[in-house]
């Protein structure tokens, strides 16, 4: 038996999941979860949850950075003594880190010094999303010495895609020497989607052809073939392809041009490490849907109440169906399934609502009553009759991350 | 009778149709055509046809701008004795000018002192792509004093673009005050293209669905609505959608800050009135199939001789399906043809053949004879058994401008 802590860490919050596997490839089974909230907007908050038990929630706590935060998480779980499994730091055998940019890398990573100065280089092509992880993967290394540390990366599902459509058009030899090309993210989410599809198909994966939407405040398609990814629409960074809560996606790469002087600057967010644009600021923090509409919560824009709300929803559906036309035809129109997962895509019915009446010429149609009924199981189907299936996943990357932990030979041996 | 020229000015040629008008909405009737092309590398060279006799072909002249090479070609045409229409200066009633950026114009301008501040303006959103065209007109101005000057924009047909379309999720205060929005170009070929295909159809232009491919060095794509773009690839400027012979097309916004330092200063092709940053300079002039190939003729792409030209060809070809993928479901599947057009679009076998089988999904299908035989008429049809429409039209924005003028009543009271 092995513990093991799924960590998320964004810029102003850590979540952690706790998995048991008793085996190498054992299916982990979540035993606590806890995260910790408002680093950035004090006072911070802490949740806890053993084995679907709430233990605390929302209570304030004194954390303001993430090393504070990951400190507390651990003690909350090392003090709680119905928390069997771990009874001091000694019984976390393993802690798996979500990365965002793991650039190369097409598989899980056990973090040694070599891949962390590896994945720290790699950072450079995302400093706005792997810096809060690599802030925890140093809190670990320290506060954990007898703990593996396993890096899995949003990025590591895409290497499948071809090269025709991974490459930009531009000067190859700067593109090969500055690794720019469509890396794609949001992968270890779409790898449980595509599990979890096939499963429910009763497919073998491998000959699985979908196109899967994980749309939350970071939003992005991926067409899905034999098992694999083929193209998606996040690119070098997670900025390309659809708008988020504060993200544009794609815009004309001129557009930051006209927008501000001086957006090659470097933003007052840079560190001495990381440097940051104004012109990646601005594209990633100040925009999206809640530049267009003052609020990030998509609840309120699906209800349309404002033009400005009405704008943001069209405007997100008219960009998501753009990719699932864009994808059927990657896909050469053999879609087994179109996938809705993400917050957003698990629970807006209007949003799937929207878009599969735009992509109804596709051949997807949901029903009501389906589309707006509680979901059952982690895949459910809100196919409409006679249309092509359309699901929403249940996506857990906090699992995903855990299965590849214990699917990993050099951790059992 | 009015003699009509229409002026296509880019940074290295000046091409003059000369155009007979009888009558208010008459169809122009074209009489000569001329052009000076290698101002940027010497020595430039002079080709004129008068009513489809080559008169000079590839003569080397002195011309060295944009200006001079104006004054050239005005002298050839009224020095040519056999060339009727145009005696002197005087006989010249119109001469319209295709200009790339026309902000909010839904509508052709005769250039007036206040128009042509306001079009000087607006080149600040497309610094590379006005600048030649104003230079003309200021030549216009200066030497054919009793001429009217009509400015024909290539954005003006993508006014009817409805707003959830051509909004860019950012903030709405800065983008309204920058006028940060799609516009897309290309229009006058779109617009040629939209009345030819419901001319070839027997369709009413307003009931008329299509998806448009202007495919040349600059590319883009077009989604047609009864009769009206509804989408278009390119944004802002024409940078964004797909790639072209020097031109990136989209690609992840941050990109460009992890290809060179300095990116936001000027570049050297900036002048006192117009700015260009670096990066807009690399993204059009130095990216796109030249950068990937070493050559911006697609004719040797299309052979897949080399491995570069084999990945550029793919990516191209992934791209426009892509777009057609998108633009079915915009219209909801209701298209009445897919339409080829542009120097590529039109020359190109293997390219409308490649990008056919990838949309055969759609039901679109080409007869491998008529796609590689002959081109019959403006517009010919080279569907194959069963499928729905393909079509290759041969655009004409030289026509389009000339049959603008035409149409323009105030040209005429």
């Amino acid at each position: 038996m092995k513990a093991i802590l799924s960590i998320n860490a964004g810029s102003s919050s850590v979540k952690i999941s706790v998995y048991a596997a008793s085996h190498h490839k054992a299916t982990p089974r979540e035993i606590a979860d806890a995260q910790v909230s408002g680093l950035t907007a004090p006072p911070a908050k802490l949740t806890y949850n053993r084995q679907g038990t709430s233990v605390e929630k929302d209570k304030e706590v004194d954390a303001n950075s993430q090393d504070t935060a990951f400190r507390l998480l651990l003690d909350t779980l090392i003090n709680d003594e119905a928390l069997k499994d771990i009874a001091s730091k000694d019984d976390i055998a393993i802690a798996c880190h979500r990365i965002v940019h793991g650039g190369d890398y097409d598989d899980a990573q056990l973090i040694t010094k070599d891949t962390y100065h590896h994945i720290e280089a790699l950072s450079d092509l995302a400093p706005l999303h792997n810096g809060a992880a690599l802030g925890i993967v140093d809190a670990c290394i320290n506060q954990l010495p007898s703990t593996h540390n396993v890096a899995c990366f949003d990025s590591q599902y895409h290497q499948s895609i071809p090269a025709h459509i991974a490459t930009y058009p531009i000067n190859q030899d700067i593109a090969k020497k500055n690794k720019l090309r469509k890396y794609g993210f949001h992968g270890l989410s779409y790898a449980f989607i595509a599990r979890s599809t096939a499963e429910f198909l009763h497919k073998d994966e491998s000959s699985l052809n979908i196109i899967a939407l994980h749309l939350g405040s970071g939003a992005s398609a991926c067409a899905i073939h034999n098992g694999q990814s083929r193209d998606t629409s996040m690119g070098l960074t997670p900025l390309a392809g659809l708008p988020g809560a504060t993200r544009s996606g794609s815009v004309d790469p001129s557009l930051v041009f006209h927008y501000a002087s001086d957006v090659g600057k470097l933003s007052p967010a840079s560190t001495s490490q990381l440097h940051i644009s104004r012109a990646e600021e601005i594209l990633n923090k100040k925009s999206g849907w809640s530049a267009l509409t003052g609020t990030t919560d998509f609840a309120t824009i699906a209800s349309r109440a404002t033009p400005e709300q009405a704008l943001a929803f069209d405007l997100f559906v008219d960009r998501v169906a753009g990719f699932i036309g864009s994808y059927f035809v990657s896909l050469g129109g053999d879609v087994d399934a179109l996938v809705f997962a993400g917050g957003i895509g698990e629970k807006s019915w209007e949003l799937r609502d929207a878009v599969a009446r735009k992509v109804q010429c596709l051949g997807f149609r949901v029903d009501e009553g389906k589309n707006k009924g509680p979901r059952k199981g982690i895949v459910d189907e809100i196919s409409g009759d006679g249309g092509k299936k359309v699901l929403v996943c249940q996506t857990d990357e906090q699992f995903e991350m855990a299965r590849m932990c214990a699917a990993k030979e050099e951790l059992w041996a």
